[in-house]
């Protein structure tokens, strides 16, 4: 039996996840559309023993352009580009099932499991707001429950589609002229509350089966659907408590579920700013909130919350009445984080804004190398994570900064490995089985 | 000015556009998931100077798996993978208009577009057929004229999408933090038929503006289609005269849009089938046709026709009486052009299935490399192609023969490039124009 392995993941997001990354001198402010940027997080990600790489996706142009590099290539797309520049990291792209189709989306990810060799992984997002809902010829979002329901009606379809091919179809027997056994084709002939899907998927069967499935939804909603669906979470925690109570919560609900809790690897995502002291590491936290224009957070922070325009000021704390998470439509579980964060520090929001700058309410952690290791060991080992999404607030040199000074102890310590060895699947890399076909399941 | 040249396309198909290719001893029945195999083309194609490298789709697994090679990955997917392989060839997809929704999909070819550096291209199809519509929740297809009405609203739609930001709308102003000039963005705000669509694109704009749009149905709906739209047409032609006569319409249909009939580039599909001698042309072709199983080819025939199970025998020609192109609903032109060659030839079922074998109504060209070159230098010279889809039988061995024996001829005789030069989009190998955005054409 070997040692439990602490799993990562690298969060690329352009210049970094400080929305004022963009601003220092070292950022390309081009580099969302630039695949040597993404190349050279790849390698780097590669370099550090990483598990995945991940991007996420809303399909929506979110912020303002004149505020921020803004749009994002979709990230399927992009992956797929990465996936012939890199040998061993998972690939984990962000899709929705609000506004995808189940036979193109499925058919998408077989696509980048084979040309990746099985390193595909699918982060599955329902999609909140109406902006994105009005790109797609509706005219508000689909209630939180609605979006839920189509959700795992969509995740039915599509491992329907994936199982539609045996493993064994293939026999490629030229002399006779019979290329498949007819037999091992099942079509899903689904016909559900959202969805009709008559016919196979035109993808044989990729080397994982299916992509990974990786959830990030934290509200009640969110954890059921994990609980059935997700073999990898994101979650945003901002204390170990928290953090712990999450976990407990999750893989018990696997148990309940009949899963093996063991099998639904929980990753909460923090921002590490990492300095040669601690004093260093607060400068350089300082340099990136010397940038921040907190007249923009501003208005972001109250559509967040729902609130008119005006509702904030920036050196007040946020109002004494809010409504409940019930009434929030959008993203439930970060809406309470940020008003549970704002109100347990009595921030006023300039400094939630500054909080939240670095990583939109996941945790920073800023120090030394050796602190954010130890409280990387200190969560992983008292069961508030099987590992971290690892949200450099600037990209590429906070990567780069992490693996060359972090990931070192970590292998010391000996919680990472400290090579990847012969080529595997994402899924065998966060150790989790293969998923048996549903058609041939009950025969093995 | 210099001599007008030749643009050839590279039509990739799994192990080759002959039915019975992967019964080949050369054959890899394995091909259509494997990155190598397709990496590998696109080297040839690229060694030939090529223009570009196209593959067909269809959402929906078409083929019986008991019978040949069946699904394929998803062409944009694919194609990703290919231009971080290659340099200058540029790379179309095949992608629906029933089946997608203009946000998702003009997102994609964007982001192919930026990964590829200007070399992205789509080929619109509107997809016959009941089995593809069952996987979208339909009961049978569109009818074909609303397919096109629908397809003409997508690329309105997808047109505003693209031209959402204006090319020079990023200042990347660190020191004022402003990053963008948000008068620069242009939601569509789309209400049609079809399609209601908000939103701006959540991409920059790409190094083309958009992608080299192309176009394959010879319909009626379909030539006002393309004479409205696209800037390259792939057409399967069965005679000299029949290419001619297409030619000459789709530019005089060009010129009557308001188009520069030399802004259309029109590209007749062919089989090459290359020997030494023409006797060993013709022993490669007799090869393939023994390989293929006539009662496959039977009951495909009958589909594809519409006529019920049964009612052709092989060793007889088609029945008197058959439907009139008006009547179907599905891939009109193909129809036509079938039913009028195995009636002029007098073909017996079992001929027409040989001669449909090799490239599915598209013309085999079977002779020596002179004779292949010769063959396209007539037709090019002579008012009937701007260039060719070649469609080698096998793969790679075909593409191979081709680019070794028969390109340097035609470059000898000054018909193709002998090498790429600098890097160009793939509107520039196409010899057509940069589009203007339409929000800044007026001021220019």
């Amino acid at each position: 039996m070997t040692r439990r392995q602490l799993h990562l993941n690298a969060f690329l997001m352009n210049t970094g996840h400080h929305e004022a990354s963009w601003r220092l001198p070292e950022s390309n402010p081009y580099a969302s559309v630039n695949l040597d940027h993404y190349r050279n997080l790849a390698h780097i990600a590669e370099r550090g023993t990483f598990d995945s790489l991940f991007l996420a996706d809303g399909p929506v142009l979110f912020s303002q352009v004149g505020q921020r590099p803004s749009g994002a290539l979709e990230p399927i797309t992009l992956l797929t580009a990465l996936a012939t520049a890199t040998e061993h990291i998972g690939l984990i792209a962000t899709a929705s099932t609000s506004y995808n189709s189940p036979y193109n989306l499925a058919r998408r990810f077989a696509s980048l499991d084979h040309l990746s060799g099985g390193r595909a992984g699918w982060n599955i997002v329902t999609t909140a707001g109406a902006e994105a809902a009005r790109n797609f010829g509706l005219d508000d979002e689909p209630a939180h429950a609605t979006r839920y329901e189509r959700a795992a009606e969509f995740l039915d379809v599509a491992l329907k589609l994936w199982d539609s091919w045996e493993d064994d179809l293939v026999v490629a027997d030229k002399a006779a002229g019979v290329w498949g056994d007819q037999r091992k084709i099942h079509p899903p002939r689904h016909k559900g509350t959202y969805f009709s899907v008559e016919g196979a998927l035109n993808v044989p069967r990729s080397p994982q089966g299916y992509p990974l499935l990786v959830q990030a939804g934290s509200s009640q909603d969110g954890r059921r659907f994990a609980a059935r669906y997700a073999e990898a979470v994101f979650t945003a925690q901002q204390t170990l408590n928290d953090a712990q109570n999450f976990y407990a919560d999750l893989k018990s609900r696997a148990r309940e579920a009949d899963r093996d809790p063991d099998h639904i690897k929980i990753l909460p995502g923090i921002v590490p700013v990492i300095g040669s002291t601690e004093a260093e590491a607060r400068q350089h936290e300082q340099v990136l909130e010397d940038h921040i224009v907190y007249e923009h957070g501003l208005h972001r922070l109250e559509r967040l919350l729902q609130l008119e325009p005006g509702a904030l000021e920036l050196d007040a704390q946020l109002p004494a009445e809010l409504a409940p998470e019930s009434a929030i439509e959008g993203a439930k579980s970060r809406y309470t984080l940020i008003v549970e964060l704002a109100r347990r520090d009595r921030l006023t929001v300039r400094e939630l804004i500054g909080r939240l700058g670095g990583g939109r309410g996941h945790l920073t952690f800023t120090g030394t190398p050796e602190q954010v290791a130890d409280t990387i060991e200190d969560w992983f080992r008292r069961g508030a994570a099987d590992g971290f999404n690892i949200m450099p607030a600037v990209l590429p040199s906070g990567l780069d900064l992490f693996v060359d000074h972090v990931v070192p102890i970590l292998r010391a310590r000996g919680l990472l490995r400290t090579e990847y060895g012969p080529r595997q699947t994402l899924r065998e890399r966060y150790g989790l089985p293969r998923p048996d076909n549903q058609h041939t399941a009950a025969l093995v």
